[in-house]
């Protein structure tokens, strides 16, 4: 017995189960909220209780919204015409934040990873092709690693035949590196993508 | 606006109050609990609401415990005249930890600090000198800092004049490091508290 309490001891092994918070961080936390007052851990229970039952997927872009239909879909001065694909919900939050992108997205929630048990069945590309036949572009934006490129490939092929203009997000140097220490994969790809000034 | 959901911003931003949780983070624990089942969220709203309301101090060395006096304080394996003296109940586990200790507790919560506002009668000070007739040893084991200093000399110079031995733990060089690299504070305190072999 180390702990001397058996809520303590509860409360730490419960925080300890989240991603990246191990047994000392978890500590902390525990010793952190038993210091706060009772409506400190009030508003915590409250986020608790309303995180899964008033978030839902967004039944056009699959996004998190508090609606049927998030903000970003039913908003005039977005262009419904262009689609960007992401795979997750926190992409679309980092497009966002650039305030470059003014058309819609969709989100697959997830990439196809047959290793991992994940097909293209059990992401949102059905819905995507179903949304697609009024799109203009459809650019996709998904990770440039071995499952983000078989997704972009797969969607691809299935939205070309539609005669809907397909596009990826570019690959190659981050701004503020240098060519030095650049991998030669990323290199290559932005030899590949090179463009004309 | 960057989130399509209030909730979801909400979340967010409960999270990120807690110490050593930035925005990424908190974003990615809130998008982790929206993934898990409604079960894993109750756990956890049942371990938040029963923090305060289970947890209270022990009556004897006020540490955290479940009932009114805490399983160290009631073992008959435990030698309650030697009383170590610790900041924080996480201190008290850290010592726990090693095995070595068969003596009882009793945590300050907090050390004094005049700069921060903290004086002895905001410490559990006064319960300290009331519990300490019977002892035979106090084992000071606070942080070798100026605080750590401050406070083991206040509670010293209350508890001498009882003809009650106070001692101090040891500072020195950690285990496993290397002379060289040691600052010249903890290098003179090794030099000064030197046994014989």
């Amino acid at each position: 017995m180390i702990y001397t309490s058996q809520t303590l001891e509860k409360a730490i092994a419960t925080f300890a189960k989240l991603p990246s918070i191990g047994r000392k961080s978890a500590q902390r936390l525990v010793y952190f909220l038993l210091r706060q007052n009772q409506e400190y851990i009030d508003e915590f229970i409250a986020v608790l209780s309303n995180l899964k039952s008033n978030i839902k997927l967004c039944k056009s872009c699959y996004n998190y919204s508090d609606d049927d239909i998030c903000p970003i879909c039913v908003s005039n001065s977005r262009n419904s015409k262009i689609i960007c694909v992401v795979e997750e919900p926190k992409d679309l939050f980092a497009i966002e934040k650039t305030n470059e992108f003014r058309g819609v997205y969709h989100v697959l929630h997830g990439l196809i990873n047959p290793i991992g048990g994940i097909n293209a069945s059990d992401l949102k590309i059905k819905e995507l092709i179903e949304r697609v036949s009024s799109a203009e572009e459809v650019i996709l934006a998904l990770s440039p690693s071995v499952e983000g490129e078989v997704t972009s490939q797969y969607i691809a092929k299935l939205i070309k035949p539609l005669n809907i203009k397909v596009t990826r997000i570019a690959s190659g140097l981050p701004v503020g590196s240098s060519l030095e220490w650049t991998d030669e994969a990323t290199l290559s790809r932005a030899l590949e993508g090179r463009i004309t000034l």
